[in-house]
């Protein structure tokens, strides 16, 4: 009997990691199109921003040390030269013992050092009275204080954010240059699954991992094409997967058996690619294929719809993210946790547990979900999961564990 | 003079929690566009899933008891009456001394209540030798395991995920009810202001606010309807304000100093709206409006990009998920971690405070980013935020704090 080749999810992390992958294509989103996209160019400012110096408050721009030792008893007294609204521009300059009354968001006149809140003020003839001193630079945002002409602002392989988008505002770039989105071709395979939108005669069940695969990879901003649902002959995988040739990746859902697999691994080497690993010593998810075809790569996923999204999660995703030319994550996306129960698991083999977290009183609490790997529910209802790696027996409650994302 | 009417945040968040909102109508999204969607309805399972007991592995269904105490060098002989195929509908029963060979996913035959691993089989002529035992229930997924008919799958007000998307498959809900999408309608205001297509003149910038706004509420699943950029009038605000009457949701930003946030309480006034509050007693963020219009939910926004950003993230937002339909947000979506650094802060503001955090063996540390309310680049660069309750004179390094996430 044939079994299957399983190796570590440390060899398998490597072999996907270092699968050679073309740059993509550059191409320019709208700004209101770019959230989420990953930038393809590093955004150099070619402007200060702010282009000048601007007031933080209602109030006066004045020189600060004219006010240093103002009180409400014994206040300074300045000359008001004038005043600055907002988006106005102005040649006044403030001297010693000059005030020019600013809103905020005004530029402020040469000459001046900081700026008086009006509460701290009050208003006599011809000029006013500071009754608080002010430090220099206070209250004034200044000339490229925030972005500086010829600086990187964003660099290349960031994910846009909203707070990026305005970044990008601020500086004019209204065609921001973006790699082109990836396409992920999906097919489903297997004797017994039946799309969704049909009654599934018996012995038959409807295709869930097409979906939630979709769903994830979509999630991290890949365009899907879906092939159908191939029978378990090597002739119909190879021809659901020929019709994806055009895609960046290639997933392939269901072959959960030993059987399934070695179709899938056949219908690879017919077009002409080659199988790096087949079988993961994972659980669940062991019947995990990572294949070569038409240099792309190509997963043959195990057909239990758990097993298939934690290979996704944990498997998948980080060659999306680097497929997709995003730079390496800095955030740390894991969670620190205590166990509220004993995990058992089986010594020599890396295991995933799904589990709810709870916060109380500064505790973050983990729990973990048990249930078989066919039950989707619990994925659900899972804030996230635990890994056990394959040196332990099992986890025992009160440790320490990183609670690792669903997506 | 006249001063801003500061309320506290909690009360504030009151407020902004208790204003009445209607009922959004309901559709049905295809299940390929269902992610992200709010469901508008409690999904009950109208079928158990799996719809029939499957075997979770390559073997042999059998009766446990006849392998109990099977081992390599007494194996338990039982007669193979067949096979079933994955796919395949079946009348077989297994009796006692009997087995059914069955692959992964397939049928198990009534009878029979576990499922032993081919590994763990010797074939021998017209039968088989158990070399393991198998407990009962052991490798199979019986029917209703998954989801069982009439039990709620998936509760009214949850974010579809990857994983409900999983469930929605197996169940065949093709059509999801769903919540219709949120319209949110953005105006920016002041006189400083120039579209970012635009070289801003001497004295006036590129309009931020609407960028960043309008990409934190699609994060959020909403729809934007911007309406331009309006000068500080009444008439100016009170046009563009009219020309969003149809959204849900109005977010004016600009009017960061006293007159602008006059401007659009005057414009709401005199459209009918009714200011709830006018000023919020927090940092940055205090020249905040919250207003009802068309008894739609209506927030003046400051100016300055980045209290204009905490004003959303804090405030807006709940309000968003609120109108969106979305049940209680339960995962703690916050992050504890220790201060690197002490925090100054002033006694008697809420004050917000952009942070990095960080993740090194087991700690996680968060570090503030300190800068002025006017610099975009540093919430572009931050992980989060941090919040210094009024009550706090500053936060010591070493304290423990929670981190907000930025959207």
């Amino acid at each position: 009997m044939e079994f299957l080749t399983s190796i570590t999810p440390a060899q398998a992390l490597k072999v996907i990691g270092t699968f050679p992958l073309p740059s993509l294509d550059r191409e320019e989103a709208p700004l209101e199109h770019a959230q989420g996209r990953v930038l393809a160019l590093d955004i150099i400012a070619r402007e200060d921003i702010p282009p000048f110096a601007r007031s933080l408050v209602d109030g006066y721009a004045v020189k600060a040390k004219d006010t240093y030792g103002a009180r409400e008893g014994s206040p300074s007294f300045l000359l008001v030269k004038g005043v600055v609204a907002v988006g106005e521009a102005t040649e006044a300059q403030v001297g010693d013992g000059e005030a020019v009354s600013v809103a905020t968001g005004a530029m402020v006149p040469a000459g001046a050092d900081g700026v008086v809140m009006e509460e701290h003020t009050r208003r006599a003839a011809d000029g006013v009275e500071v009754t608080h001193s002010v430090r220099r630079r206070e209250h004034i945002c200044f000339r490229g204080e925030d972005l500086k002409a010829g600086e990187v602002v964003l660099e290349k392989g960031k994910v846009l954010s909203p707070f990026d988008i305005g970044v990008l505002a601020a500086l004019g770039v209204v065609a921001v240059p973006v790699y082109r989105q990836v396409f992920v071709g999906i097919v489903s395979s297997g004797n017994e699954v039946v799309a969704v939108d049909t009654a599934p005669p018996p012995g038959k069940v409807r295709d869930i991992n097409a979906h939630t695969v979709s769903g994830l990879v979509r999630m991290r901003g890949c365009l899907v094409r879906f092939a159908g649902i191939a029978r378990d002959t090597v002739e119909d995988i190879t021809e659901k997967l020929s019709a994806l040739k055009g895609c960046d990746m290639l997933l392939l859902s269901g072959g959960s058996s030993k059987g399934q697999s070695d179709f899938m691994t056949a219908a690879v080497e017919l077009l002409g690619g080659k199988t790096l690993f087949h079988g993961l010593n994972i659980k669940p998810g062991k019947p995990t294929v990572f294949a070569s075809l038409w240099d792309k790569p190509v997963f043959g996923l195990p057909g239990h719809p758990v097993s298939c999204a934690m290979v996704v999660l944990r498997f998948v995703l980080p060659l999306v993210a680097r497929l997709r030319g995003e730079k390496e994550e800095v955030f740390p996306r894991t969670q620190a946790g205590t166990l509220t129960t004993n995990v058992p698991s089986t010594y020599g083999i890396e295991e995933y547990v799904r589990v709810t977290v709870a916060r109380k009183e500064n505790r973050t609490s983990v729990t973990p979900l048990f249930a078989k790997s066919s039950v989707i529910s619990t994925l659900s209802r899972a804030d996230g999961y635990i890994i056990v790696r394959a040196g332990k027996e099992g986890l025992e409650a009160g440790e320490e564990v990183e609670v690792y994302p669903l997506g």
